[in-house]
Formats: structure tokens, C-alpha cells, sequence
């Protein structure tokens, strides 16, 4: 096991109802005049909003709204909100909405004491020193992001999908009402099921050796995706099964199952470039890219997906072709997502296998390679994509 | 799943040498005179208590020290700590040892700001509103006290042991180096495993339906334990095993197994009477009472218990006789602890079969009855110790 330093300070207040508590937590908080961030009209049409603002005022916060996040959050609502908390005076953001609407909201949190422009720090021109308080109500089990110190932005101008994080922008506190999420569609479901799937496996697939207690720990919340998702994908009403996906979510990205091993993430930096490209939903993305992934680096630790397979899909381990096994648990994840909605190729994805070679060229490696589990050329990603553009399901 | 809040603000460094960034640590939360408090003379010798000295003479913090916690701590240190905190004008302790150090420290710590006797935090009396910053060095992987809000005392009139709870006393940081548990004589490594799997098994066992996430991160630190404690008795000095252990004993007791589900803890509270009476080690004496308590209660629940057979020990299911599987699992868990060197009856841990009339009248229950997955009345407590007093591997 590696050394590390684990910090999660983010309050966490789940379950029904929850959402009311609003307006008491931004107080605890230090907050006197609120920035509500927001997305979609959903948010509005539920009635969400409403209680959200029943709440502020029932405790006196003053408060201005910006909504109209999309998803892959895009630079130019960051720069609204950081213009808008400056004439205002904001000093608290609240985000009501998924991960691209806490993501922007972090994003305008650290923009708006800095004097410069805000994508320098998702540029890495420099590093993230203050910002704003923020607190999130969460309306989808995906991201991560209301537990997390981390948040990924799209730059209109050339697409470009870049992050940036801080133990400083992570929420202060975070209202996780499974409740809020019954109303999704299923494919927005499980599109939200895959991404903390994959958040899990992109700290699965480590070369860090002995690290038992976090192995288990991933292959928990990936048991517990695979009982609980297709429950609610049938039953979407079934609060028990979304509660379980929505502290399985959080778990997933706050880091409690990746600390102390080298981790991956190398399927979450080629699937920005469809999502960057096509503005495909980030987990259906993902669930074209990441068995392809899997398949590519198969031979570089056999025994690691066999262990996949065995522990996690309930394959039956083959002690004389434990390639065999760890194949057919790379295929059981394939399928496992076909059978939740989600594309599993370019086709169902709505890519184009003619746009592979400008994919590797946005993804930026030049004659470098990433980091990671293993190290990719851009020739890899060419393949990758490649495998993920003519994939089945059998 | 029911409500719940989660808040686990202390911040973890986990690894080789983090010792010596105590110094460090207390300046960024802001400690100017430190209380070092520290247990046995193992600190001393080892050279422990010189680097922590060095640390913080480098970072030209003032410190007073006290050692001398005993294991199951008593009142009596707790209010040495306290004079001698308020006399120095200390505003920061710094726990150097294991649970009941760390435990002995979180007293101090909300004594020294009170005007009455802090044992009326621990009788119950009134709630914690304020304490001084802790930050802890943890030298055994057991308590789980590095990551809680809670502590243990014993008053020695009357040998009551009690707790006291609050957010307030999380330590501001824990610094987990595994190094510093590889000295540990093997007995009391065997006790600290089983008090770890004691934290888990007390929330495992629930009356909450539906709990699937966390059920699988319970049983993931079962699964830990299970593979790494042979390992680490039979082997003291890999550092690997050690470090699993370590990190899963925080994970384990800073409520992220639990949230969101009925607890038991009858175990715990029945091995308080044991260790407050014969002053054995608080692992030691679970490991002597909870299988007991699990056969006592088996029937209130069959398939849960079938399920930890199957899941944590490995056993296959009996789908004509449950009841036979989980009785298996149970039986596995003994042997298990018998296995790492636990004592599992009363002649073992040194107890006395005669004595259960007045180890029954110290817990207290009266005509009344415990909360918890069964509620127990003082008859039940009875038979579950008699239970524990004849027990056998086989």
C-alpha cells in the first residue's frame, strides 16, 4: 500500500425530505447571501426549486438564482455565475442539480476570488488557493462530484474537456434525497450507474500490489450497482434501490475506495474526448470506451480481471484459462450495460469510427504517453477506440 | 434505508515516517501548546515519543506531556490530563498510542473547557458543546478511535465503564503509520483484529431491510480481516498486512459501514461488564461474547446470518437448511478467532462462570430491556454469557 492522505470533510445529510434542511446547513455554514445554481427545468417543474427557496427564506438568506447549467458544463455559464456572484455579493453557492451543475458551480466558486480568467486552473496555469463555500442538493447518482474535490468543465471554444481540483472546492455539505432522482429516465439512470461503476473500476485496475481492503471495497459498491440498477431501471418508483445507488455513488468518488494505490483513469480521459465531441451523455460514453479499454490491457495483469470476473460477476474461476475467465467478466460488464440502456459501440453511441483519428488527436498525446494502469500511446487509444467502435454484446 | 447524516471531517495520513509531520499538522489546525498523552512506555522505548518531541521542537510548539494511560481508561487519568491542561494553558492534544489513549485524550479534551466533572458526559448528564482540538498517533489498529466522535472511560469506584459521544471530539487528524504496529505482540494484535470485526458485525447485524451497500462494505473489512490477520500473526512484520488492517479499522468504526441502518452494539455493551470487572483487553473479551450473542439471537433473523456465512466465511448454502449454514458461519467465526490466538470461553479469558450473576447486575438492565437487533433482558444477557462461558471451537 502506498502512503496517502485521506480528507472528506463534506456533511452529508441523506434520505427523504432532506432538501428542507437547506436553508439551516448554509447558516451552519457561514453563508449570507446565496448564489442557487441550477440546471434544467426539471429542477423548476418538480417543485424542487420552490422548496429550495421556501427554505432560504424561512431562514432569512437572501438569495439569487442562475440556472440553465447543461450537461458537460460549459465555460460560458461559469462566467455568468462568477459576474453575477460578484455584483451580488454571493458569498455561498448552493447547486441543486447533478454533477454538471455542482461541477459548474465549483468552477464559479474558485473563479470568482481569483483575478485572472477561471480556466487557468483548468488549464494548469496555476493552483486552486480559495474559494467560494459551496453545498449541493443532488438530483442524480452519478458523478461523484458532491463528495469529491474535483470538477470537469468543456471550453466552448475547441470542446476541450479539462479538470481541476482542490480539498478546497470540495461541498461543505451535500443533501442526497433518493427521492429527487424516482423522476429521471431510465437512460439518464443508467447512464448515472455506469459512470460510478466506472469511477470504482478506474481505482480497480491498479499496479499497486496488496491492497485488499480497498479491492474489497470497490468490488462492494460494484455488487451492490449490479443488484440495485436494474431494479430501478425496471421499478424506477423503488426508493430503497435508488437509496442504495445514491450512497453507492457518493462512496464510489470521495476516494474512501482508492487510497494508497496507483489508480487509472485513463477510459474517463478518452471517453472525454466523445462526450467533448458528440456532447454524448459522459456514462453512456464511458460504457462504450471502458470494456474496450479493459480488453486492450487484459494481458498486462491477467490474474487482476480474473479477480474481476470471479469476485465481482460471479464467474466461475477457470484455474487452467484464467484468461478465459477474465475474459468473460470484461464481456459480463458488456452485457451488463447493454442490458441497462446503455450503447455499448460507436453506432449505438451515435459516433463515427471515421472520427477516431481526430478523437486521438483532441485527446492530445502526441508522441507522449499517459499514466496509469498501463501507459497509452495515441496509437493505443486509436485502438481502443477502434475495439469500442465495433463492440457486442455477445 | 432510513435517514441519516455522515460527517467524517478528520483528516487521515496513512503511511511510512507520517509521524514526523505531526508538528506540521497541529500548526494547521492551530494548536500553540500541546498536551502530549501517551500510554505505555513501549512509546518511550521504541523512540516514538523522541521523533513526535523532534517534530514538534522543529515546528517551535511548546508541549507538556502525560503518559501512563492504562488500557480501559480511567477517570482517575483523565483528571490528571485536565489540571495539568488548564494549568499549561494547553489548547491542543496531541494522543499518542491506541483506542484507549486516543479515548483517554477526547476526555481531557472536553473536561478541560467544563465547569463540572466530565464524568457527567459519560453519566450522561449533559451533552459535549465544546472541547479542545485533538490529533492522534495510532500505534494499534483496533478502536477505531482515530476516526470516531466517541470514547470509553472507566470510573474506577465501581468500575463503570461508559461512553460519551459527539462530533466535536473527531480528531482534527489521525496519522496511521503500520509501521508503528509491527512490534505489537501478537495477542494484542489478535485483539485489536477482533475488535475491528466486532465494530462491523455490530452494524451487520440490523433490522433494516435493504441496506445492500452497506452490507457489502461491512462484509468487504470482514473479508480483509479474515485474509490478513493469519497473515500479521503469523508474520509481524509485513508491513502490507498491516497496512490493510490498519485502514480498515478506521473504515470500519467512522460510521461509513453503518449509516443509514439500525445498529446492535449488545455485544459491545455485555463486554464492557467483562473487561470492567477482570480488566481483560476489550477484544479479548468480544471475542468471548459475541459469537455467543450471535447464537443466542440466531433465530430472530436466520438469513442474515446464512448470508454472512456464505459471503464473510465462504460457507456454501444449505437452500434446504439455512439454519444449518448460519450456524456453520458462526462456528467458522469462532474458530477463526481461536485461530488468531482469542480466548472463546470463560476459563480462556480468565472469567468466572460463578460471577454472571453480578456481571448481569452491573449492566444494569433491571426489569428494563437494550435496544438493538434483539432487545435483550437481563434473563437473555444471562444466557448469553453462559453460553460464552462453555463455548468451543468445535
Amino acid at each position: 500500500m502506498e502512503n496517502f492522505q485521506f480528507y472528506s470533510p463534506t456533511e452529508f445529510l441523506f434520505g427523504k425530505d432532506t432538501e428542507l434542511q437547506c436553508g439551516a446547513m448554509i447558516k451552519k455554514y457561514g453563508g449570507t447571501k446565496v448564489l442557487i445554481h441550477y440546471g434544467s427545468g426539471s429542477v423548476v417543474r418538480s417543485g424542487l426549486l420552490a422548496r429550495v427557496e421556501q427554505s432560504l427564506k424561512e431562514t432569512h438568506l437572501p438569495y439569487v438564482s442562475l440556472g440553465g447549467v447543461e450537461p458537460n458544463p460549459k465555460d460560458t455559464k461559469v462566467y455568468e455565475g462568477i459576474e453575477l456572484c460578484r455584483k451580488e455579493n454571493v458569498d455561498f453557492i448552493l447547486s441543486v442539480g447533478g454533477g454538471s451543475c455542482i461541477d459548474s458551480s465549483k468552477a464559479i466558486s474558485i473563479g470568482v476570488p481569483y483575478d485572472g480568467d477561471f480556466w487557468d486552473f483548468y488549464a494548469k496555469k496555476t493552483s486552486i488557493t480559495t474559494a467560494l463555500p459551496i453545498g449541493t442538493i443532488l438530483t442524480i447518482a452519478a458523478a461523484g462530484s458532491e463528495g469529491s474535490g474535483s470538477s470537469v468543465v468543456t471550453k466552448e471554444e475547441g470542446k476541450l474537456k479539462r479538470d481541476a481540483g482542490s480539498d478546497l472546492i470540495r461541498p461543505k455539505f451535500s443533501i442526497l434525497n433518493p427521492m429527487l432522482t424516482c423522476t429521471l429516465p431510465a437512460y439518464q439512470t443508467g447512464c448515472g450507474a455506469t459512470d460510478i461503476m466506472a469511477h470504482v473500476f478506474e481505482r480497480y485496475f491498479t499496479n499497486t500490489a496488496e491492497v485488499e481492503i480497498t479491492d474489497r471495497l470497490c468490488e462492494a459498491i460494484l455488487l451492490t450497482m449490479i443488484k440495485e440498477t436494474p431494479r430501478v431501471i425496471a421499478d424506477p418508483d423503488n426508493y430503497e434501490a435508488r437509496a442504495n445507488i445514491m450512497w453507492a455513488g457518493t462512496v464510489a468518488h470521495n476516494d474512501i475506495v482508492g487510497v494508497g494505490r496507483s489508480q487509472d483513469w485513463n477510459s474517463h480521459g478518452i471517453e472525454h474526448e466523445l462526450s467533448g465531441l458528440y456532447d454524448c451523455a459522459h456514462g453512456a460514453g464511458l460504457a462504450v470506451v471502458m470494456p474496450a479499454w479493459m480488453e486492450f490491457v487484459l494481458d498486462h495483469n491477467v490474474m487482476r480481471f480474473a479477480q474481476m470476473a470471479t469476485r465481482v460477476f460471479g464467474i466461475s474461476m477457470d484455474f487452467e484459462h484464467p484468461k478465459a475467465t477474465a475474459r468473460k467478466g470484461i464481456q459480463a460488464f458488456r452485457r451488463f450495460l447493454s442490458s441497462i440502456g446503455m450503447p455499448i459501440n460507436f453506432a449505438e453511441l451515435g459516433a463515427k469510427e471515421e472520427d477516431i483519428p481526430l478523437l486521438v488527436e483532441k485527446h492530445g498525446l502526441g508522441d507522449g504517453r499517459t499514466g496509469g494502469f498501463v501507459a497509452l500511446s495515441a496509437d493505443d487509444v486509436a485502438q481502443i477506440l477502434t475495439l469500442a467502435a465495433k463492440a457486442t454484446a455477445n
